[in-house]
């Protein structure tokens, strides 16, 4: 996220950095004082070690969009970050990952059963707190009766998001052992693991303001794809990021013998001697450091930067002319300037 | 649960065992034709495994109770069990269990990211099954509204039972490690772990059916005392079952060194020699099969079974009088047949 020379953007990132701080202090409070501390204390741990906090940035975005207020999404905002969190501690034990935005992660610092416990906590107060703005006197029809349906949708978008990035997360782990992995295969996975859950946020920030099942659709098109987009920008950064500025090394995805989308784009186009080297690194498991640059040459020959830089610019476009519809300018101009800051980011 | 020669209980058995077959079946099709089968497949396996269903059976009866019928709280009843399984299967985990009701447990069948996952999705599928009875008709006011707060109260009421129990989990995890364990300390525990699913149970069969507060409350404290009871029940039957019908072998908690409640009574009464050879069973993490009657006779002596059975009749009379309130004779006395079927179950 950047503040952006665009005189357009002014203001969103100040304004984005404002509501993140808000979020933050709510995540935080969210596990003060709580007993067992022995469970409490490491949840607040990982959800202390920062992040971007763009989920809750869609749900509060979203409701705002559909002429809500941000305060009547505040809890459904922290509600997604804890879900968002849940999914990286869990995830972090099934890949036995040592670091987390540059600390040890939750199963290194404590143990197994803590990070299995505070995953599932951090899932449960996620509800919780969705529930509060369930409960919220905002959700009623145009003659003041209070509406189940839209609660009752909010909570079945945000379990429908929760179960999808279950299946995403497996698709995954299963892709690990696979020889070959077809490209729509890939995507799929992605839809699932990540942008079932900013379709998710989008969807709820709108139903929660009161949104039109137009502006609803609209805006959860914009999530789905800027959700994509987001995905496949993950992986060129890990290859074309640059080093000083990433905060880890380059090439992470090559050494872990991960099947991104450069890689299963390069195995589709390789052919001969090249496509063997691509199959010997899935058969290894992954390479070493010193061969990253062979590899990168080799994606740059068959031209998947390219590719990827296509696919993440064709999501783009497709997630801003799904918010096309929005009424008022400065609405549309702020998921704009939230797709360049993400299409630009560095880390 | 047995089918007992008590008349005021004809039927009551019969019953029982029709209604969990229903449950059983509305489980497993909860998981058919899901997709990717690598989340699914597992997920059946662990509910085609049996159990109990008690925690079904208390909210179907607890919504019977206040006038309501078995058919408005299905899917709640299979979401409390898919809950509870859930907790099996990262409880196995934690306590890096070989077998399950008699079956390897789903981390030693497939590994440790599925068992996670597994968890994790039939939590998500739980959640998904509750919101099918909370958008029920039958949750209207007597004008006829749809009454958004009885749906918030049934997830809320859940979502607190979630809480509760990843609670009670991990202190039951920080007792493993520490010296002294005060009763009170275990008792909560239990409340949390054991007895707040229970209760949760009740509450939501009761509010799902529409019942007033004071029955709410009442059917609440069946199930929260029960609950007690249940696994005081558990922690004597490890010890004092017939090794014949116990399905395991006797003195399990012993062998791994588990602070129950006849342990930890037992550490509390006991002096000398006595005294340091249960200290000694805490510092060497268990003890070895030949040293469970010597242990069982130390039990015996200092009166620890009969505190513990004294301790189960005590939460099961507290839960029979708090049904007490119930209008219909039948009601109460099929509550009267469960609370005396697991007081003389044998497994």
């Amino acid at each position: 996220m950047n503040g952006d020379k665009n005189p357009a953007f002014a203001g969103f990132f100040l304004l984005y950095e404002k509501e993140r701080k808000k979020v933050d202090k709510k995540l935080i409070a969210a596990f003060k004082n709580r007993k067992p501390a022995s469970l409490y204390e490491p949840a607040a741990y990982i959800l202390e070690g920062g992040g971007k906090r763009l989920r809750p940035l869609l749900v509060l975005l979203s409701a705002k969009a559909v002429g809500g207020k941000f305060s009547k999404v505040y809890n459904a905002s922290v509600a997604v970050e804890l879900l968002h969190n849940f999914t990286l501690v869990h995830d972090d034990i099934m890949d036995n990952a040592d670091k987390r935005r540059g600390k040890p992660t939750l199963h290194k610092k404590y143990d197994l059963s803590t990070a299995i416990l505070v995953g599932d906590i951090l899932l449960a107060i996620a509800y919780e707190f969705l529930l509060k703005d369930c409960s919220n006197p905002a959700l009623r029809d145009k003659n003041s009766k209070l509406t189940l349906p839209a609660g009752r949708q909010v909570l079945s978008a945000f379990t429908k998001g929760l179960v999808e990035v279950c299946a995403g997360q497996i698709m995954d782990k299963d892709f690990e052992t696979m020889k070959e992995v077809p490209i729509q295969e890939y995507m799929l996975m992605i839809k699932k693991k990540t942008a079932a859950l900013a379709e998710m946020c989008c969807t709820i920030g709108a139903l929660l303001a009161n949104g039109s099942e137009k502006e609803i659709k609209a805006l959860a098109g914009f999530g789905r794809n800027i959700g994509i987009a987001f995905q496949i920008q993950d992986d060129l950064l890990d290859i074309d990021a640059d080093e000083n500025e990433f905060g880890k090394f380059v090439g992470g995805d090559l050494v872990e013998g991960k099947k991104t989308y450069l890689f299963l784009k390069a195995l589709e186009k390789a052919e001969g001697n090249e496509k063997n080297d691509l199959i010997k690194l899935i058969e290894d498991k992954g390479t070493t450091k010193d061969q990253i640059p062979r590899y990168k040459e080799l994606y740059i020959k068959l031209g998947v930067l390219d590719d990827a830089k296509k696919e993440i610019q064709n999501f783009t476009n497709r997630a801003l002319r799904s918010i096309n519809i929005l009424k008022k300018e400065e609405d549309r101009m702020i998921f704009c300037w939230l797709a360049d800051s993400l299409l630009k980011r560095i880390k």
